[in-house]
């Protein structure tokens, strides 16, 4: 495997495809061929189990089975697009991964340690080389989801929990970066310009450009 | 768990849905309520899942992404279906279950050990009290699918595999009935009303009628 494997992960509003975008386009620019996808989705199959995922008329689905539609979705994406572009040597950029299930399905009730079995399982144990977390306060980021929808649609099955869920979830990426050597954490309520060059520094150094 | 659990399988074509019907009617008539349901399917989000499952189109889809969708079909069937109607006292009774994973996905080379883990996980441990094993050889199946689908359509994804497939399918379900104390095995190649009064002397012990 000679790519590198790059994850971005944070809450709905925080900028994270935008910032995804941005690093492509640097990359791009000093010639490093980079690749880049996002969760849940990616390829065909994927896109039709983010379909069901998000579809707010769900509102009977259990914690389990969204846990394995995730798992799902990531098993195809990282068999079918993430691992092969790795093993060409790529640098392949993802919005969201295996983290964004700890995180989001673990405050659903459901074991982290299990959860990160059945990822390890469906991953075939891939795991990031650096993880961006962009923090922004639950509060924040759900303003920003708002103000999107208001103009696009409804919000959906995941989006539209309780801010408490939402904040929950923040505290554990924000733990889980304190003990986890390939996170940092980036204020997400800096204009985007000053987070992508926050993040360009660190990538030079982890790519050695 | 006052309910009873009891769980067909075989092969396409083998005629377990004509028996968990006629097995139905049965128990209906010696007034014992009971409830029929099949997988993959049977709620509205397990039947979105059985789509995106068996679409002939899904050609790439890699077997720890079947793996995991069977699951979760499997975790919200359990969880909002079977689960409740074994509390409430019912009989119910399922066209396949976990061990339809093991051997199909197993005999795409998955390890049987953690197809039983990961399934275990998805239906919280709750295991069948009895599983009717209807075999009939593979090239038996086929033939009777073919015939179906002559009328009713084309062959699903997991129907439009090779002989040797289907007869490893065969061979270890067949290997598992001879290790599982819960197993009976049936001969689907018998007239349907002959199978029917086997497994209706079986479940009349079973549920000490």
């Amino acid at each position: 495997m000679t790519g590198v494997f790059i994850t971005f992960e944070g809450p709905d509003g925080a900028g994270k495809s935008t910032q995804v975008t941005l690093l492509a386009s640097r990359l791009q620019e000093v010639r490093i061929r980079c690749i880049t996808t996002r969760e849940p989705g990616g390829t065909p199959i994927s896109d039709k189990i983010r379909g069901i995922l998000l579809d707010p008329h769900h509102r009977d689905m259990i914690p389990r089975t969204e846990a394995l539609l995730y798992a799902a979705s990531r098993a195809q994406l990282v068999g079918e697009f993430i691992r092969p572009h790795l093993e060409s040597g790529a640098v392949v950029i993802c919005d969201r991964y295996v983290d964004a299930s700890l995180a989001y399905q673990g405050a659903l009730g459901l074991d982290r340690e299990e959860l990160a079995r059945l990822n390890h399982w469906a991953t075939e144990g891939l795991e990031p080389m650096r993880t961006y977390l962009i923090d922004v306060p639950a509060e924040v980021g759900l303003d920003r989801v708002r103000a999107r929808h208001s103009v696009y649609g409804v919000m959906d099955r995941i989006e539209e929990r309780s801010i408490e869920y939402h904040e929950a979830v923040r505290r554990w990426f924000l733990g889980q970066a304190q003990i986890s050597p390939r996170y940092r954490v980036i204020d997400g309520t800096l204009p985007p310009e000053m987070v992508a060059e926050a993040i360009w520094r660190d990538v030079k150094i982890l790519l050695n450009l």
